[in-house]
């Protein structure tokens, strides 16, 4: 089944009414190249950058992260590659560095991600600074984690048209039009995506964290692990808007939370409009199968059944049922 | 000036164009009832019962909460006490009990409050037995704490349905058509508004924590106090929204977190349509104070260009001209 599995992955991601959807690839490391391409993703639609800081056990140098970003472009090009700025501190703090992480009580909820980067701008300028560089190299495009609102969007454009001027002042070579999104992983960003979605070229939604700011539920605390749930309709309803939203605003939105590589839930993103699903790239096959497998406007007629329930549970079903049928129909 | 906002305090909290507006109590002990009659509250609009358990060191009797129950209810007769079920968990784990309250990475996203009650049937229906009990000795009133969605909703109802009936059987007597409402303060709560309307005869939103959740911001974490604004766009939305839903399924909203006692937000939060502001007893007289030199109408307009508005800050200033206009006035 592998096997076939991963002979049906050679074939486009296209629905069967004919939709081809763009399926990317969630990566830490440069040498999961290698993987993207095993995998025939489109790119990358998540490079988490917190590995080249926790692996140097320093804060890595512009002229490091540059070779880096470089290396990524260079490797996957012409396909895109969306580098997720640093998303340290929280429950990913940095060993060895209390004076820049220090222990918090709800790290969750705490100093982390573009908060600590806007109050770093010494080490958040040197990363912008790499990305740019690294923009002349292939298709990069770049984006924020944990936004929570306009303000935060401001000041990070802010500093990143400094770098871009300062870049420009020493005749470095940079795509000037790099694309710039918003991860919209926090509440607060996705009730405000309207706003957002006119200072941002993208959306990404982190449907793992914004899943459980909406409910409140830490997803490693075992206790409440029931109370995580990815068809709560209050999250259904939160991507609608995002994504409706984004759309009136002509920009793209992408999931790269594990719903996008969950067969169960990657309909139900899909038929809700969600444009390109990012996941680890070993799941590709089984979401490209199953894609190969349903029409888009079944997916659609899913999303707005979904969307009139009021139970958690009921829509799971909805889902789960969607997915189990077009599988076995195969 | 204390003095003469005492004074003026025994007077209603009529705005200048004629709308009374309910102030009630946030109380945590049953001595803090003669607060509650000093500072003319209309009854409580919260009563936190952690203290009960917290005081005792162990979870009290039925019998032990029955009597504190009912000595508010008669002291405050007629005017209503609405009790909180218990909230205790997360940031107010029980000393001396790890079995019940473990340890948690994230106490904020934790095992608290209705996610503990409803784990815990025996220790949940002692005090719905006790509150219903209490019912028959004044207007007592119930809430539950950090509800996420209908189903935790529906859960607690059924436990509430079998204490009523267990007294029945025993003939002991109670209100059997006591009130019940749902705190919302979890955003999936706020988004979903419409459909926990149905089964609740009021909402009671809670502030602090749905601005916490919503903004993803630790409120006790200084590091990121500066994030956390009650005035963020999302927040003001939410509001609206979970006022609108309440209405159109005519129940009441009340507000008893922070913001209900702050002059530079009650204006906000009435004009939003916010029925009933529950506060500290001694924050009644400055709000009150501000209502009786506001006019509703004026509040109404204010709220309507604060959603107009996508920026925290400047919200936050036009609610703060607001009041301070009309205190200057006076
Ligand atoms: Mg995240
Ligand atoms: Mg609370």
């Amino acid at each position: 089944f592998e096997q076939r599995l991963m002979e049906a992955n050679r074939r486009p991601a296209t629905t069967l009414d004919g939709v081809t959807i763009t399926l990317r690839a969630n990566i830490e490391k440069v040498d999961e190249c290698a993987l993207v391409k095993e995998y025939l993703a489109d790119g990358v639609g998540l490079f988490r950058t917190e590995f080249l800081y926790l692996n140097a056990g320093h804060i890595p140098s512009e002229e490091d992260q540059f070779h880096a970003y470089k290396a990524v472009a260079e490797s996957l090009a012409p396909s895109p590659v969306v580098i997720r700025t640093l998303d340290l501190g929280g429950d990913k703090p940095m060993a060895g560095h209390p004076h820049l992480f220090p222990k918090e009580d709800n790290p969750f909820l705490g100093y982390r991600a573009i908060r600590f980067c806007l109050d770093h701008p010494e080490i958040f300028k040197d990363q912008l600074r790499a990305i740019l560089r690294a923009s002349a190299h292939g298709d990069i495009r770049m984006m924020y984690p944990m936004i929570s609102g306009r303000d935060e969007l401001t000041r990070a454009n802010v500093m990143l048209t400094e770098c871009k001027e300062e870049l420009k002042a020493k005749k470095i070579p940079f795509n000037a039009a790099v694309q710039v999104g918003a991860m919209i992983e926090i509440p607060s960003a996705a009730i405000t995506s309207d706003v957002l979605a006119k200072d941002c070229d993208f959306f990404s939604i982190g449907t793992n964290d914004l899943i459980q700011y909406l409910l409140a539920v830490d997803r490693v605390n075992n206790r409440i692990a029931h109370l995580y749930e990815p068809t709560h309709p209050a999250v259904i309803r939160m991507l609608k808007l995002v994504v409706d939203e984004a759309h009136k605003n002509k920009i793209k939105v992408s999931v790269c939370g594990e719903m996008a590589g969950d067969s169960v839930y990657a309909p139900l993103l899909l038929g809700l409009g969600v444009d390109e699903l990012s996941m680890t790239p070993p799941l590709i096959p089984a979401v490209k199968y199953l894609i190969r497998s349903m029409k888009l406007s079944d997916s659609q007629k899913l999303a707005e059944d979904a969307l009139k329930l009021t139970s958690a549970k009921e829509i799971f079903t909805l889902c789960n049922e969607f997915s189990r049928m077009r599988v076995k129909l195969n």
